[in-house]
């Protein structure tokens, strides 16, 4: 707290912690706050925290708020997704891959209005706080970054709804009680953890998901979409073009009506710890079992299984905060360079809870029936030649049993 | 065919391929053949096999029917399982992993009857063939192994017909057809490929699926099981202790009834082409979930992610055939060294075609709820710390970002 | 031999071996022969091998000779030291980087002469001859490859000669008797092995190398030099700037005379056996240890890291003959993104057998002597921040260690 | 320094700066100070560790002597050879293997006299924190640490020195003014940085080398030894049996006779910013390119390949101080399963700071001369095998190729 702060772009949601941060700002550092409001599809009207941010005083043209939805899909979940990352074997990264977007626009609304620092809502507990700072330091190293969490007293609720009261900040009274878990959403997915979920053996309350339908309320009969690939990425929706988010927004509606992307799990933070979350990835789910079936038969076997032993590091990367790293960017540039060909269209049936590939093709397909079938090839195949391809390969292991025996 | 084989030992079924490869051999090599038929949870009956085989003259010491139920699932499938490996992020590997074990007993069985060949029935197309003939020089580097298909020119279903017909092997009914598609089956999966299922875009028959009743024909409502497991294996469903291959026959039983495992994959084959092939995994499918789950609270970040990585190597050599490589090796002892402390239980939610993980406990628990809540933790975790760990991770990215702007 | 071949391209050297399959070609298929001489290097004169081929009756506009040099260094040696490749820890792939560069002429001369086959004078027992079908079956699938030497009977010395002289090939006096090694030269190396070095247990004979001197034998002064990048890529000697090619000549030279690059190697081939080979690789030693010295000042930590955790797998696919596969396209992707700052001066000191970076500097340096000194770094960093950096570090530890105690 | 503390161990060297730290540490935590001096192998007498530290007060029982050097290059060097470990593919790690068997010791010793913290010497800006610390907390997960470098204010050295004087410490002349750079030794080798290393284009003066001659001075003929391995780890030099650091010993020696292991490298440290050092690594040098000579024999290609790309990692985990985590274990009980066989005979040839290996043999030996030679090989190897491994390699790069024509 000691460094002098003039001006800082605070990544504000209007809601009440939010809130009290640019009150603790102003009255900590003295300095300007400028508020930015992301839209990433979570759902929310962004008006009114336009209306609080000029209630606090912010200056109309310091209150940022940016639709960033197309931005979001585009540059940061569909490129992840031709990765098809899933953080130690399960989890889309929902929360994780919005970091970096946020810090970008954080980082740029600072040079715009010549700001010296950002800061964030996020906790000292969390991967958040690292992602967001990684990100801010590698897209402006002389950036300050301020973590009011890390630094205030206001540890309890109690301290925070009274720092509130003071200030007059409005509390809704549903924040008066301590609330039951903590989320975050845009719009590839929810997160919730804490409170109600920090016992890993108690089954998560159905009350705590918002974005599905619990499955057993789902239709009773199963629907069957498309959805059409143009080089690795999602481009129609059952034969209808759409935007990225366009599209991500639609496969959201399928997932929330079927139940589909629910994940509960146990997973270990970048800080050191294991923690207990629950998510909902409604449409990511869906598309991302697409894109795996797309991919099976558009890319050829070398490039498939480089790309699945790439994977886990490349998740755990964007997991921990190095969306803005040259080691992140590399295996992009290697995994980009896969998908030239991933066009085509994936038959998905969904149906309480799951989503399942039940066809897919492509002008580009590498699966052919002339090789693969037990009738008669026409020759495409030598089966003599397997005997050649199994000696050699046994070789090394034939020249090992002889030495071990 | 030039070799002079004295006495040959056959991985016989007792069905109609194997009969006329039996008789190919004694016709072709003019051998002895000693057949050996395992019980590896096919669930068919086995004495017909040697009824049939002491018909086609086989002495009756020669004739060896195995019950390999446990040794399979204690000493393949589970050593697997430890390893969370699916091929191609899906395929459990059913059938790879019987491979290695019919070999090794046909290996054995040559031993004990003094015999210098095996045989086997796979064809030369797929990585059937690799897998026993990798296996059969790994464990023995003198042995020759015969593949009929790849030598015969029985290339048509009515050639092999006609050849079981001159050579008097009863042929079903059902067998003078084609048939819609081949199937291989174990206690682990049932796995179905060829004919119907060769357009990758055609959905997978019903009829196919054997092993699992729809999603849409299973119970409506949900039921809820726990598996205990010690040291990274399962050792009792709801409570009650049972061998591997108990539970994982119970596992079989609680997935057919609803519908989970089912698998529709196009994948890419050892010997150079893509594949289409139906998998359902019933039993193995809740198992591998239940698994992932008593690991996400007792397994260490850096074991689990270095396991995540390892992964797809693993199952890459599994499905090609190298169970007996050292490089194999080299990895279980990595996984299986990891799997010390994996003991505890997991509890699961079984419902139309799905299995989730909803609780899972353990005396070996990382699980910290002082670390991670959001509540007072009584200084388990001081966030001031979170700021130099970000900072000193940051070090680099601004180093980069100063020089490169 | 059965399929019918109208006109074949031949990889012709001009020696003994290759003009025998000249012949063996023309008397074995009936076909006509276009033959192509490359250069990429190997310090022969190439208008002898025209005259035996128009000896051998072969149209003028169907002998190819072409310089290749800059090609091979700038398109095929240079990237793949961009990737620091090391087969097995050491091995440089001299002869396997060569490789694909003649396998892409001898399918473009295919097509210019409407040829319908190409042919090569490797082995059946080493790793060239798969090199060179894989990449010509991937620059055209259609392609036939003839490897006389799989195919023929002349499997010893004598039958060779024999067919020489009934067929009037010239044969050297000293191709009479047994050659005591083979050897393959490049540019990039010079290989030997076989014969006197078949035995792993004997130091190769002196009077093997022939690009280097004996380190015994070289300057008694060590000789200090400059290379510049750009890139990534070698651009300049001791500040001269200098093509691809004539940079790694100029190099040879200063390797040759300080008996730089000597390499003695037991190796594991792809067709799976052992063998010992002798590798001379003067520049290219030289080379490596620069570019790797310019990239230490260059390249992140993460980029530096994840590049040699790739390294392993993209030498092997260079060995295995998959440079024209997706996956080293992949990895070749992801390395080429992390060069684009890799510019700078490395200086080295060439003595007796020996290349050490001795300095390196770069406009492009991540190296900040303010934050490595001792001394006072004016706040650039903070060791209070380690604190915080290593508790978190250390928190999975310690998680465990009170679990395991 | 909040934190009450009753009694600290102290890795003590008996040098000036340790011996202020031990007089820091009862001055500011008012504790009783254990002394903990190892013999590593760094070339120092003990015994005057002992007089200072009775000197300053500390009671005899107090004060550990201990000579761990079989321990460390048994447990510890070794190990890590059997990994062919090198960082960023040169350093042999051997400041970094020494930190956790110091550690170790230093938790022991703190069980043993009922200390309730340990202290280190190593400063905030270096590797060696990360490595202590990370050790002791995974020994102890109680333990406390103090590192007074990043405590106290003694940040210049005339600071350091006024504190010595006013506290009676001893101060060498030579250690009045600001040494040129600084040093770290054991058996495995001697490190320097910093001072007049820190300009990594200034080549290092050979007077900062201390354990080798300059190969310029070293002998003019070459000297040629054997190293003897058992099961990955070397048993003895030139035939006679040797414990392992008796071994490490001679090698060193040997290697400072001619000049062997000098490596000038800038690396990436783990708390993210670049240094340059100067690695003296005589033995070590000598071991590492023997023990992968006896592997080149011995071990199967693919155990081989899967260490190769399992190295790069397992060296980062020791480099950045996690010995003592269970990813290490699990890599380490990969590479030990894969020494089981390798045993045998290195022969390698020294000269003017070059150690090659010139010959290998082994009774475990997988070379098969059989197999690889030009000469008739008796039928141990089908030529014809070839063509079919090649075609089946080659089938997926066809398909490919006929898609993207």
């Amino acid at each position: 707290m000691s460094e002098s702060i003039k001006r800082v772009v605070l990544a504000y949601s209007g809601g009440l912690d939010t809130s009290v941060i640019l009150k603790w700002l102003q009255a900590t550092y003295g300095c300007e706050v400028v508020t930015f409001t992301a839209d990433l599809g979570q759902g929310e009207e962004l008006e009114p925290a336009r209306a609080k941010a000029e209630l606090m005083g912010i200056a109309p043209n310091h209150i940022y708020i940016d639709d960033l939805r197309e931005e979001f899909v585009r540059d940061f979940v569909f490129p992840m997704m031709r990765a098809n990352a899933r953080y130690e074997g399960d989890y889309l990264l929902g929360t994780s891959i919005a970091r970096p977007l946020i810090s970008k626009r954080l980082v740029e609304i600072a040079k715009e209005t010549g700001a010296d620092a950002v800061a964030h809502g996020a906790t000292g507990k969390g991967n958040d706080q690292v992602r967001f700072e990684l990100s801010c330091y590698a897209l402006n190293p002389d950036i300050k970054v301020i973590a009011p969490w890390r630094e205030w007293d206001l540890t309890s609720r109690t301290a925070l709804i009274d720092f509130a009261e003071k200030n007059q900040i409005p509390v809704p009274k549903d924040k008066r009680g301590e609330s039951p878990f903590s989320t975050d959403a845009n719009l590839l997915h929810t997160s919730s953890e804490g409170k109600v979920l920090e016992d890993p053996w108690e089954e998560t309350p159905d009350y705590v998901y918002s974005r599905t339908v619990n499955p057993e309320d789902a239709p009773d009969a199963p629907e069957y979409i498309t959805i059409d690939f143009e080089r690795g990425d999602g481009v129609a929706l059952n034969g209808q073009t759409m935007s990225p988010a366009t599209l991500l927004a639609a496969l959201n509606d399928l997932g929330r009506k079927h139940g589909i992307g629910r994940l509960d799990l146990v997973e270990n933070r970048f800080v050191g710890m294991k923690s207990r979350g629950m998510y909902e990835t409604p449409g990511g789910e869906i598309y991302a079992r697409a894109h795996r079936g797309i991919e099976s038969i558009t890319l050829d076997r070398g490039a498939a299984h480089l790309k699945d032993e790439l994977m886990p590091k490349y998740a755990e990367l964007i997991y921990n905060g190095f969306w803005f790293a040259p080691e992140r960017e590399m295996l992009q540039a290697a995994i980009d360079h896969s998908q030239a060909k991933v066009s085509g269209t994936v038959r998905l049936k969904l149906y309480k809870g799951s989503a399942h590939v039940v066809g897919r093709k492509s002008p580009h397909s590498l699966y052919s029936e002339r090789h693969v079938t037990f009738e008669d090839d026409a020759g495409a195949y030598d089966q003599k030649d397997a005997a050649g391809f199994i000696k050699l390969n046994a070789l090394r292991l034939k020249l090992l049993a002889r030495r071990d025996r």
